[in-house]
């Protein structure tokens, strides 16, 4: 995720890192300069047929509510994603409370302690798709192999909480407890698998990106004749617009990504190394920081 | 559902497979031979009456707006009905935990299991309107001749429960839990029934598609004037968007369908064996993958 | 609830049933006449002021908007009415399962759910201002001269639950469960008492009629000179949508009336007969079928 | 707040009481008489500028969708404050029945109850600013002097509770369900108060009614061409329905006011007093009739 | 925050206080200038190409619909973050009561209590990236040197409650409403870590930012023609509407901030100590009050 605050007047002629621009100043070009073209046919043989505005208006109308829709989608997506890993974050500090509470034997809970931060490397590893990474704890390391990996570091962690309380050292209370907040971290991680695996219906994307590309290739039979030598500029600004709207959307629908809008999900592992360090009685890492911009 | 990526500018021209093409290209034809027919009427005749564009502006952007609603209404369905199955997804998982935690004997547990996974399957069943599936386990068809085969599964599952703490094999913490964990299962399912048996209001699609097909074509009397040859052109995009986009509302409002965008229930079915099976002491079987692109 | 698939082409041209025709042709004639007799005048009299396009393009974007706000707004309210009627559902089912484990008699057991299938009758009757329906169960009759019968029914449950858990034949995690259960439908009863007490405020209604008809009338002084005789087409065919769209979100906002839109809670209420049948040891009755095409 | 249904035909022509006219006559008749001013110096003078509809069509594009997103937030305000006293409603009727199952003394259930409803009137007449209201009970007027009267009733319910639970009246289980109602309790009125001191951001208001008197002020210049002496007509068209909007939004982001869109906390209070009535052994009063369409 | 009921008509003309104008009145006159140069030039040399209004049209609404969008996005994350503060004002005073209710000891809940306010000084503290503070209370100030002081701050009143149930002064029913009171404290803490760290993605800023002064670059090119010397007043307007929308939306979206629209954090921890002193017996102490309709 690109960590930036409010663009200064520099940076709204010069910034590029974060930008949507470098993802599409291809199709730009390539927009502009078949503009170009169909302003100079029109000039030069005047074939060209003319369009009066009204009759592109009702689709541009459209065109910008479809994409709208998509945004807001997509954008939904991103935030409650965002929204899933923070109640992580904070289900994994209330158990380490919890543990603390009705676990007394300490090996126990430090054990139970390190396997929650093991299921959480090893979430995140499933969700950007990685089959190692020499910095997951060897909790992670253990289950990679496995067909769900979360899945599996999830059941190790039950099973000592089952094997505590068959054994009396938890009581019930405290099995309640430790199983509901579980319970409450599977329905956040079944969340996060539910965003990574149900991308946007393929139709819209289909529906827009087909939609967008007409839409510029009709504007300048619309503006040839009024604007003359200025259409290409006033291509260029509406394509960039709409385009970059469109691949905006693109990526905020992939919020697991490690694209310059995706979450960034190593530096939440590590608040959460860091909230549980005092619980296992250890110094707390230092957070991650942003790297030109971009935190992972 | 259709599993595609972001489309490449090749799939743009060509893709057909999760387009709303095959759909419509029927009705647009239609529209496009009939407007090249009104034109022709206004060349040869000139008795076509003549529209301003302002007339049909605001009857084109109500026209947007409420196809923007039923899109929103429509894909609302679709992602709550996704929420529920990996909601289902989540519960199942987490009941399969707490069994471990509070149902001592392994036999109990392992039927509890499986029944749990025989609900799912005949969840499915029903909200595809399914009387037979070789692919559903025993339990589920033991209980395909019930009026209602989702619940009838869940009363088995619960009657196991019943029976094994009035027999003092499950404590009173774990029948909390475990009753707690079917209600929430319970509150899915009828979620599912809910979206399955309320369409959206059928006076919607009246509307929409009435006055989708009274504007595209009033759009010749407008553009037949200024658009003069183009004016089939301008119909047909215009067209492709609008019925398009109501055609996407219709198959994405019905989710449990095994249309192109229909919500992969197979799928998740197998996902919620895959992660049973360590529970059963068993071989997790293959996840489900697309076929052509697509997942059933 | 009309319960109708996809229209076809012929039920564009020809259905009335769940269409919003019958509610409003009365205005719509008046309006499209009130037009012919504009458009008259001025081909005779010259006496009608012209507008321009753009006069009037703002005022009906903003009423597209305000309509497009309502419409949400009513939809929400029918949506969630329809929620709240699904969560009972559930709610009735998990208080039926939950029973059998926690209420060991099985007397008493049939004689709690009897009374909870008596509260769903008394609170749809409720709803619906009925007074008298031979088809609720004596536990409705029972209350129905209470200031609140859903409340009162209820009640009585709530009585059996306490008595029994003093009487010790149900221990304590059962009555945590039950009470919870309760709470749950408490909630679910007061969320549709709510919609039904709290219409749309009626200003909107107020402001939106008004809008509306001050729309459909400015629409000839606009139209008159460059649509001549098509005047009144056009005006018809705004007026459907936009009158057209006002009724539909009338209807909506009132969603327990036995309107075309208003939900089956006759329906529902079987539904969860059919779904207590086998606790209760009975045959479950037929599931309610739509009569031509409305399902009360 | 007004209860009244759908208008008929002659309210649409009348009604005053419910309608937002009263607030926006004067700056209605200011601004049509200031278009008549600058119709005539047009007329008379030719001094006036002519604008182009163009020029601000997107201006009142864009304000409808501020207009727009303003009434959004308003009406979520309104009805989310509206679900919480409907979700009050529901928390005192399931705590009356959870205070039957387990506090088995009479007394102390009956002054807990009387108690509850002190709450909720101390509750209303805070949300309203009153500093008294003789029609509020006993347990109200004794908090009444506290700087925050409804959480000291609720502190007062609290401690009867605490005491029964260690004076062993209460159990475990009793405890544990009725603290966790009244943290419900607590939400619901946290929720209240938090719509009440949290108006919409003041810097809205001013944007909104700034930008929509600047429109107002410049549609003349548009239309006095092309519409010349309807233009008096066409602006105090527009004017009423955007300032009828910027008011009614007003009212509807206050919803714990007395005004016409207020919310009827009186009536809420008087229903909760009629469903604990059967708990406390009492006739429960009748419920608040509206006066003059009006129910406070 | 500004505290301000709605503007009167002096105020629309002279509120300064609360308004966006002081930060956005540079650019605004910057564009205003450059349109005077822009008609000059134009009126001298004849240099300007023109542009017909449809031209820019679609831009336009496209551009209100990003703004709007934006606004409501931003406004979501305000209104979400005082809903985290309004809950974890009702879950301090429901802990405050159900300490009341399962601690017996006296001094060990004055403790806790205390030490939950010194929770919420930390944790607004740590949201304003505030180091010092002489008005947080002790417990505040003895965790302001550890890498995360909120969640220290409750790591020390957990750690109260776990060495109470195991030395048994508070007892499992307790045990298990105290921890899942904190869970739900550390759950609206970390939602608002969330809503801090998480700014609306950059990439939003740069577009919006853009486009809004391209927009206001293009509009002299449309106006010059039709508005002549009223061009610069259109612009500014334009221009007043457009980038106040997007100022306001800026800091809407950091509702942390001590700016205009940021949330009064400090009001809602004394409204914390006002409700917990009656159950510390204190007398407690005067709510804070808006300085210059400024409330901190």
């Amino acid at each position: 995720m690109i960590v930036r605050e409010k663009p200064t007047v520099a940076d709204l002629f010069t910034a590029l890192r974060g930008s949507v621009l470098p993802q599409i100043w291809r199709a730009l070009l390539a927009l502009v300069l078949l503009t170009v073209l169909l302003v100079l046919l029109d000039h030069w043989l005047k074939v060209l047929p003319h369009l009066e505005g009204t009759a592109v208006t009702v689709f541009g109308i459209g065109l910008s509510l479809f994409l709208g829709f998509r945004n807001n989608a997509a954008y939904d997506r991103w935030w409650e994603a965002r929204k899933l890993w923070g109640g992580l974050l904070a289900d994994l500090r209330a158990f380490a409370r919890e543990v603390e509470v009705f676990v007394p034997d300490v090996a126990l809970r430090h054990a139970m302690l390190r396997q929650s931060l093991g299921f959480l490397h090893a979430h995140r590893m499933s969700l950007r798709k990685m089959t190692a990474d020499p910095a997951a704890p060897a909790e992670t390391q253990a289950v990679l192999h496995d067909p769900l990996p979360a899945c599996a570091a999830m059941d190790r962690l039950n099973a000592m909480l089952a094997e505590a309380y068959r054994a009396g050292t938890v009581d019930g209370y405290g099995a309640r407890s430790l199983t509901a907040r579980l319970g409450q971290i599977s329905l956040q991680q079944a969340g996060c698998e539910r965003i990574a695996n149900s991308p946007l219906p393929f139709v819209y994307s289909l529906l827009i990106y087909r939609t967008t590309y007409l839409y510029c290739l009709l504007l300048p039979l619309v503006l040839a004749g009024p604007a003359g030598w200025m259409t290409p500029l006033i291509v260029g600004i509406v394509a960039y617009v709409f385009l970059g709207l469109a691949e905006v959307t693109e990526e905020l629908s992939h919020p697991f990504a490690t694209t310059a809008n995706g979450l960034p999900l190593s530096a939440i592992c590590r608040a959460a190394e860091i909230s549980l360090a005092p619980h296992l009685g250890e110094v707390p890492p230092a957070p991650l920081k942003p790297v030109d911009y971009y935190l992972s």
